[in-house]
């Protein structure tokens, strides 16, 4: 469908210099597009709001609901959208319910600003998009698990400063990404509890004299808490999506490091995985080339999160309290950072499914100098300070002899080692964590369905016809104006 | 005391050419001092742990314990530290050991690493570390409270843009402060949390062939749990410390921003605040200067915060997995990153506490301009839509009239507005984390006391005498080499 | 025109994984847009050098520079595009000349593989990309200089630490910000230099057994010279991009101050320039905002600036010698940099010209504090010393009078103060630079047009017809294989 | 010596909160041990300036110069030294000399402030601090040259993607680090080129209201030529130096990647160089270890120069014009990239030269696939195209042959392959920096020599005795005031 040229909300009768306008909105609009569906749910729930108060009538609420529910079925089948001359989503929505509701468009704007709107957006729209990311690195975790668990006693050497070091297992390499995965998550889970909370109201960034119930909005909209302070709302913008990227940073680090020890594992001179073809890139010069490029690229989305983490934090700080147009150059990077990991995650599920140990090369790489604190300990079982016996062996290295991987691997008996993994733990975590997920997919799923349908249970929305209560009287009544 | 040449644990005949001795200790060893503590306390644990599965004779580990219980005594009377020419905290206290208690030091290296040695103690360190971090975070948290309660309702324009938006009070500005740190302590806490893990056991990467018990370690140390995988262990050195430093960078954030704005509310153009004399600097050509020196920095260590984090996450990322040498390089970052959060807690607390708001100043910036919004809502109350009723006050600015801010305040009665500030929620919260801080230290205070002084409530250290238990048979006996 | 589905010129009869896909293309082929003329004008230079050596038959040769042509025309018409689902541009180009020409097309990637191609598509890019942006510079650079010039003895405060400092002139500001950017220019030249270097003729990284003539090549392409070591040329990805982009970050920094700067001196409270209405958006909620929108995107903008520079940077360090498909992303980000200085200077230009100082705001902000220093200076005329008389000034501060600061501008005489300012030196250096730059756009047309058309001065392409030269025997006739 | 405790130079007569204190001056003063040499030079022609212009008398001004020399002297002897307490460098030298001189030093400070004190000291530090590094830089280049020149021909495999890729040697691997060394210092160039711009007389920012000689001062410092503009010599700060920082961080790139291929091709799988045991570290667990800690600690700082890079461009940007105190935060890292750099440099001539290739390695690593690109050319000379060629080899790969990579070697002819290396280029290019360096050294050493005997030829210093030109007049006698 078709929406005529957008008027700006602000417009005073003067033109802004074109030069000026493309450079302010850049490609903002295209990040714009994400925010349609939660720009209909806040101004919903903000609507409902004014109605409760008494700021607007429940006629003219359901009004407005009804187009709001017609911009998000548009919008799905891909007929609302916003476009490079668009102001931003907020004024395209504003416009397009004037010019089909007529002076209910015009009252919906009462008591916010686009500043809390965007905020109020921005929660609705993480709060959704942190769930794929969190199953996508779940699916990580699960390929993760189910390596772990079948070469948990598959010897491969194991390296520290990139040399040969000590024996380990195939089980233990790939249960310590495992952990840290499952770690990020609980950071990540903080980061998204501290999001969970609801801006609108804060306005431009000092709230409105008018009696909004913040409470009730916050409630329809599902929000853990009404985020309090006016200005506070207002300088979180960027802090919350950074401490979200912060945490997704921790899990690049795992990627990153997952994806270096990939390619340094599938070189000709190591060799210790095959992999399928479906993973490789070839050369457009020479015939022989099997790429990970895939992997490559995974090891450069860990600097490319850096960097989005850099832009988001460097542009917030030393800002001055208040919105700030800069916080603009905060979206972007945030909603990349995100689609990044889950991206990322993806591969890595993919990758990790097709890695296949060539046993006999990792064999050959467990060299009797990887047994070589071993014989310490066997010095030192013998009565032989440690410190002595390490010396001992030090000066025979020549004498080390061929240790069957296999046989020694069975006494990495302790914690945390081959032979007490304990992935149960971790495929336990893995299991909860998923039906927390669907859990809160269903609830969000509620949320939405009770806001556009208008049936949202437990907390009505106004009823219509007239407002059942008295509107404030004018302020301008006041005597000391 | 003085202690000889120390010798490198790994030393095997030959010299390290003393400019890479060089460029590989640089000032490392300065921070090392901070972790000789943490290292006389890991140490203490890892020898109960060698004697309760019967590697370590009870007389060793008390002989041991009598050792590094002194070099704790002489560390903290300055008498025990960590010097230029020194490899590391781990070598030097081994060492110190050996020459004083001779076989007995040699065995305490006994399963186990530096490389899991530095991470208990980085661990150990933290946990401390972070006390005064949350306490001084905590005391400018009381100053902001205090400046929100005094001056709840106290006008004062509110900007957005930088411009004069709407109306606001100096108890909103302090108070959305107040809340940001409140909240930012929450993602400390989940840092924190991560870094409750015991690493002891893990070893060079890959754990041992011995028998440890972790467990039993874990609790000596009072850790919240073992971190399970060992190889996971070591991937972590620097990853916990930098969610620990991001979550600072939160801190950092905030701060940053209180100090734009006092820089500018501090202006003669704005001067909105008097400020102590004994917080300003002056010049040495301009005899009228009053700088806030202290406040510039406090902006400026934001950005240093941001190249602390970018440092260490930028060092980690793309390592390979198991220890690497590039670690050494997140030491100094972290430990810095601590003291500067604090440090610019301290500086927060008394800038807030000694800010003189000069209500005339700020009264008279109240200009009418700051109401124009309220203007459009007393037309909107007169049935007015907001959108028509904004052009109508858009395109009759110069008619805004006089509003005395005092009167207008009392209409901001939304939650989160002067009216509605809840400023008790705040409050309650630093009391609880009061609470929660003191019974912390008391708790860490109490595991220090028990392993220096060897008695260690509930979990008894290993009785004195021989081993009780039968020690492992040497792994030389299998059939298998 | 439609070109039919893009073959893999490493087809090997196996899929890639389409998730695999996706992930290493990502947006990378918009920016491959960008390349095709370079790719093109190198495709034509790499083939003549075929044909030079006897690699490539004369009339070949002429069937691939017909169809290289067409795809340029093609291009400037919006015909030939890079679009999702292709690899890259090199790709769609080679299968464009294979589908139209048959075998010739088969034939161009004799001798080259796309890592250099992309080489020296981006070094043939880059030289094009960065005269818009001198260009936009040098208008930024006008602008600074006329305001400089009309108001160089306009008094106005001078500013240390935020707090007024001793009197300053318009033109001073104005004229600082313009030589600062005169300065960064002469940075840019460098690392311009530094890019103009044929790399072709690198291959995948390590040359090709075949007796290329990378100097004919380079002379065609109108290069500097060769980029000598062919492994050298392929590390100098992104390296020789990130050098351009950090004297762009240099420009970045101006461009951040000035804004900050601008927004200090257009608030309420300072009020020291009046701004266009072109340059100003306005509030959705409060009819009387006037925001600065744009100048603080640019504040924002140097951020993102050191974000792309982080990015690149982060990127490349630490990998291993070779083409790495790492080296992608710091495609986005350079292409991005180049542009966000280009638009970034348009601004400033258009923001500078469009400033009017109030000159009574900044006369009235020229208060007796700002000439304590000279009250200080008229004590040493009369023989006190500095330090005694600053002493004297500085307890007596409300003794201090008004004074006219026009009349004590004009003491102000010293090189580099409102009395000699030299801004002719600039207006010089500005003029030359606009003749060189006007040069130099006027010889890479002529390269381009040389190339295209067939008719390259000087430098020969090769004859139509067989060549000319003995193709060298095939390796395999040699008795060493 | 012993120097009374410092007063500050602003003293007003009352006393700063000492945790302010603490908090502003931080580790700063160790740094500002650098520059008491510099601050020297910067006070003598300062001075002399001051009597050029008849501002000192001749004999004050050789009083002065007594007392300067002298503090040179004792700093050389380690006596003169900035400790935790004092302000600053300045501060301590200004409280020394009046001390020592009484009214004299009292005098020194006319016409300048600590600003641009500051300024003339870091860029007389800097032009002295980069010639270590130039020559640290080109020892690296040597010892690159040197082992590309020996083994040229030795061939080595290509990688790309860390997947065998072509046929390369020991040559161009070296030379191709050589050439992007020698590159680097060319941007290093035009950075050192920018710093050498005289600041003095830009005082607190905004110049002065006495007729200095900036030119003449300039000269005696021997500088290019005076920084024209008072403001932007402020603004400049921190930003000369971060471009110092910028061109180093390109040499840091190149280390990076060098430490990256080393750790790699010293695996034991790789094994393609012996490496000396004086570069080797232990482990303290494991008897047979070896490791490169030094080339894992230059990789690592690597990442620590992008971190400086980040700190100092983070501080300055954003920052209003004008002296802030916020400068400070970019000398530590400033300083510390300086040393970073010379000491990897010298790390890096060291670990080249004692790098041993294991010929028959590299040769076994020569697999066939390294060969499949040159079985294609052998096709493409019997007149196939490439890209059939290429499809025929990728299809029969298990047929290609084993190569004698040596005799192969020989065929690769063309410009920057082994065949055609051109390492007399760069050793000319070495040859000639290290006679400029030289030189520079000697101008340097004179100019120094000039200042502090007071024979400075050419340029004289002022005559003792009573300045013969006449004092301005008191601008208190003007009208206006």
């Amino acid at each position: 469908m078709t929406v005529s040229a957008p008027t700006k909300l602000w417009d005073k009768g003067y033109e802004l210099d074109p030069r000026i306008e493309k450079f302010e909105i850049g490609d903002d609009t295209v990040y714009d597009n994400r925010l349609i569906l939660p720009d209909v749910l806040g101004s919903i729930a903000h609507a409902a709001g004014l109605a409760k108060v008494g700021l607007l009538d429940g006629d003219v609420f359901w009004k407005l609901h009804g187009g709001l529910a017609q911009i998000a079925d548009l919008a799905e089948d891909g007929e609302f959208s916003i476009e490079p001359g668009d102001e931003d989503v907020h004024t395209k929505i504003e416009n397009w319910l004037t010019q089909q509701l007529g002076e209910a468009g015009k009252r919906i704007h009462t008591g916010r600003s686009r500043n809390d709107q965007v905020l109020v957006d921005l929660r609705l729209y993480t709060r959704e998009a942190v769930l794929p990311v969190y199953g996508a690195v779940l699916e990580a975790c699960d390929a993760l698990l189910q390596m772990a668990t079948e070469y948990r006693m598959l010897p491969m050497p194991g390296y520290t400063h990139m040399q040969r070091a000590m024996l380990s297992s195939v089980g233990v390499w790939a249960g310590a990404y495992l952990e840290a995965l499952l770690d990020d998550l609980d950071l990540l889970d903080a980061a998204v509890k501290l999001n969970d909370q609801n801006p609108l109201g804060s306005a431009a960034s000092y709230g409105v004299a008018l009696p909004l119930d913040r409470q009730y909005v916050s409630d329809l909209l599902g929000f853990g808490k009404v985020q309090n302070n006016v200005l506070y709302a207002q300088n979180a913008r960027g802090k919350f999506e950074v401490a979200i990227v912060q945490a997704l940073t921790q899990v690049a680090l795992g990627f990153s490091k997952l994806a270096q020890d990939i390619m340094l594992f599938t070189t000709s001179e190591y060799n210790f995985f095959s992999i399928d073809d479906s993973l490789l890139t070839g050369s457009s010069i020479m015939p022989q080339k099997r790429n990970l490029g895939a992997v490559e690229l995974l090891r450069a989305k860990g600097q490319v999160m850096l960097s989005y983490q850099q832009q988001m934090l460097g542009v917030l700080i030393g800002l001055p309290a208040g919105y700030n147009m800069d916080f603009q150059e905060t979206k972007r990077p945030f909603m990349e950072a995100l689609d990044l990991i889950e991206n990322s995650a993806a591969v890595v599920a993919l990758t990790v499914s097709r890695l296949v140990p060539n046993e006999n090369k990792m064999a050959e790489a467990c060299s009797p100098e990887l047994f070589a604190t071993d014989a310490a300990y066997d010095l030192v079982l013998q009565g032989v300070p440690f410190r002595d016996a390490y010396k001992q062996v030090a000066l025979s290295l020549d004498t080390l002899e061929n240790i069957d991987p296999e046989a020694h691997l069975v006494k990495h008996t302790h914690q945390g080692t081959s032979g007490d993994l304990r992935l149960g733990v971790s495929s336990d975590k893995i299991a909860h964590r998923k039906e927390v997920l669907a859990k809160r997919a269903a609830e969000l799923d509620a949320i939405k369905t009770g806001l556009l349908t208008g049936s949202a249970a437990g907390l009505p929305l106004p009823s219509p016809g007239p407002t059942n209560g008295s509107l404030p009287q004018p302020a301008g009544d006041a005597s000391d104006r």
